[in-house]
């Protein structure tokens, strides 16, 4: 593809020579010619002037002469339609659903969806359009999933939740009769197991990217175009507004809602509701402003520590030399 | 089933018209015409002047008029009777182990248990009485599943403990010859993981349910009717005693004793023994009162910090007064 | 196996007769005639004077009379080495491909490399020689596999990376088109997910072991003979040194870089490089010593609080006794 070709189509000003022939993408500091590479954290700056790439997608205020440059807004976002564009997305080795597919026969599955060796699809299960299932997912029965969705190997959807009514020290299973319904363009990483509800559903909603190995409990709600990083674990009942982001490990205790807008720190421990928009972190999770003053104290704790004795000595002075004075 | 014969079977006093066709239940606040609910939580009592439901379980203080209630001493066991009542457990589409199940011609699995596609069931695992083992559960030879136990999918029982005998900054594996060993009534979520003992048997005791994504090391002794909530991890040797509830994220060392009716609660990290009855939590665990004032003066560390710093100046002001006064 | 031959094979000093005849191995305090067992721990000693095993590997400073011993530098090492010899690794019940695995037709799959039921193997993935590959793990296209490696049921290798552009609130998925590079004598336990890189490879170097339950990010480098305990999770694009320990449930932030020899303690939070070799834990991450003293003033923070409120109390009354003595 020629390179002012991909400056259209990737929506960016090109200053340099169109005409060069651009076949594939590369890092910043390992590209060779015929590559376009991007730099989008100033922390790498230096590499743009010994880069091997034969462009680069830079943000407005980057201007150098060694390369050829697509400028735009959000390098980021255009170096990824430039992968798009040179490269696509996987392309899959079969159509429909693999015959070391197990599929029950009254599940449905939508045109262009495809289904991969040792994926099993549930009783009555509904999957969209366009869908990928990757090896090994398991989907129970009832459970519902969107148009365009991507699950990834080893993904369990709708197994029981975690339900148990506990008399005289022992735990009897509750049976879990409600579902897992999975909306549009929802993506969900390699060994993740949403639960379903007890009663209703578990609902993922549209847009929404989970990584890998995150543990969504029963009756969760999550809204529309939300993040949530690998192990991120959400106790049952607990209701996620839109566009928020959970960072990798965050706990979430059941019960509580998340509002829209939320951004919760890595490893955080949420307690609490936290309704307003706005970043938090820490356990328990805290706006993030404070949890960093707290952090940053916290681990000068010792420092403190020997503050206190200084005073606690300082104090016995004085009150000892109170009587002298007197 | 009519409301009284519901009644009877879940062990209520029944407030209301018998008569009453029950189809199903619902949760208190979306429910309609045939449905039972419960209320079990004072925090939703608001809910349940406006439910649409024709019954409601109910705990023994209260008491409304406009709509039957089938009193109890503990609504939400009485309500997980109803569920077993009204639509019973998960009917398997298929019985016994499923063609597209690979079972080794050693393994013994008894009468009444299912496995279902995808599953691996290794040389010489016994599997006792109606058991089920979902899709794609993985369960490596020589180890024992007890009767009734339900092992969701993708879980792993019996892969190797991570053991290796380090030499000159090199690993070198450790063949664990030993096995996993469920007893009766066990529940496993998907995607947890229980490793082999390197000797003997890692054991999980009667009646214990583990949630999804939980993590148990090798030559663990986990006691009968434990909760083990998501993404713990047990490391190596620890043993855990009866009655014990892990909640999620909690993170417990290796070759540690953990007594019986001790509640570690949610992300804590348990680095000693925990012997006594009670509720812990915190990093390091601490009795749960002591935590939660621990954590409290935590999160308002610069509070504690101001504090600090205006005795400081106050010190500075009575010591720098102190030579004007002699 | 008389235990003169076992003594040699394990590079040990025999103190006893040399002539018994050792078939397997045992726990220290619950073996029995025929088996070696081993004491590398201190707090186990007592269990030395009444074992029922045939011979025990101890340490150079430990001598008893009432059991032939095996004395050598590293007990650990050396019983590892007895279980070699007296056990050996798993035997599989089939060699090569097995016919309910799935291998895509352009996959390489070295000699003597045993591939379970279940597992997927995708196009133009290569695995070396002698490798294990178990149950249901799934190893997405292009990924490379080195001579013995061990991978553990329900893994998955190569999955996409977590990476989305976002734009106006909704997030665009970026094909990632790297792949996972895993070197030769890596372990990998159950359940653990690798994911592949966006653009080159995802690299886990040569003897590196890593547990159960791990996530690691794209883009991410892990050098040699590193130590990754369950449930750890490394973010996109972070680099870890050679002879690393991670331990269990620690947290890794992306773009960061993490020495050689560094050990991690459990659930730590690492948010900038740990580039010194050393011991380090808590969140963020701290050299240990110092970690150490913060939680232990941490746990102590109410008697902190009051140690305040005393000098509070004190300072006021000698601010108040101020006027008087002027």
């Amino acid at each position: 593809m020629k390179l002012s070709e991909l400056a259209e189509r990737i929506d960016a000003e090109l200053i340099g020579d169109g005409a060069i022939e651009i076949a594939s993408v590369g890092p910043l500091d390992n590209s060779r010619a015929g590559q376009v590479s991007f730099l989008a954290n100033a922390k790498y700056i230096k590499q743009l002037e010994t880069t091997g790439a034969s462009a680069v997608i830079v943000g407005k205020s980057v201007r150098v002469d060694n390369v050829p440059l697509l400028v735009t807004r959000d390098p980021y976002l255009a170096f990824s339609k430039a992968i798009v564009a040179l490269h696509g997305y996987r392309q899959h080795p079969f159509s429909g659903v693999h015959p070391k597919a197990f599929v029950e026969p009254t599940a449905s599955i939508g045109a262009g969806t495809v289904v991969y060796p040792g994926a099993y699809v549930g009783h009555r299960v509904a999957i969209g359009r366009d869908s990928i299932i990757y090896p090994n997912v398991v989907i129970y029965e009832d459970c519902v999933i969107g148009d365009r969705c991507i699950i990834h190997g080893g993904a369990v959807i709708g197994a029981d939740g975690y339900g148990f009514a506990s008399s005289s020290g022992e735990h009897h299973k509750i049976p879990q009769i409600g579902n897992v319904v999975i909306e549009d363009d929802v993506e969900i990483g390699p060994g993740t197991t949403i639960s379903r509800a007890a009663l209703e559903s578990t609902v993922i909603g549209k847009g929404t990217k989970i990584d890998q190995q995150v543990v969504i409990g029963h009756n969760v709600k999550i809204g529309q175009h939300c993040l949530i990083v690998a192990q991120v674990a959400i106790a049952g009942s607990t209701t996620v507004g839109h566009h928020t982001t959970l960072a990798g490990q965050v706990g979430v205790a059941g019960h509580l809602t998340i509002g829209d807008k939320v951004t919760v720190g890595a490893q955080s421990g949420v307690m609490h509701d936290l309704e307003e928009p706005g970043i938090y972190a820490g356990t328990p999770a805290m706006p993030f402003a404070h949890a960093r003053r707290v952090y940053s104290i916290f681990s000068e704790l010792p420092e403190l520590q020997k503050r206190i004795k200084e005073l606690e000595a300082r104090v016995e002075e004085l009150t000892a030399d109170g009587p002298e004075i007197v």
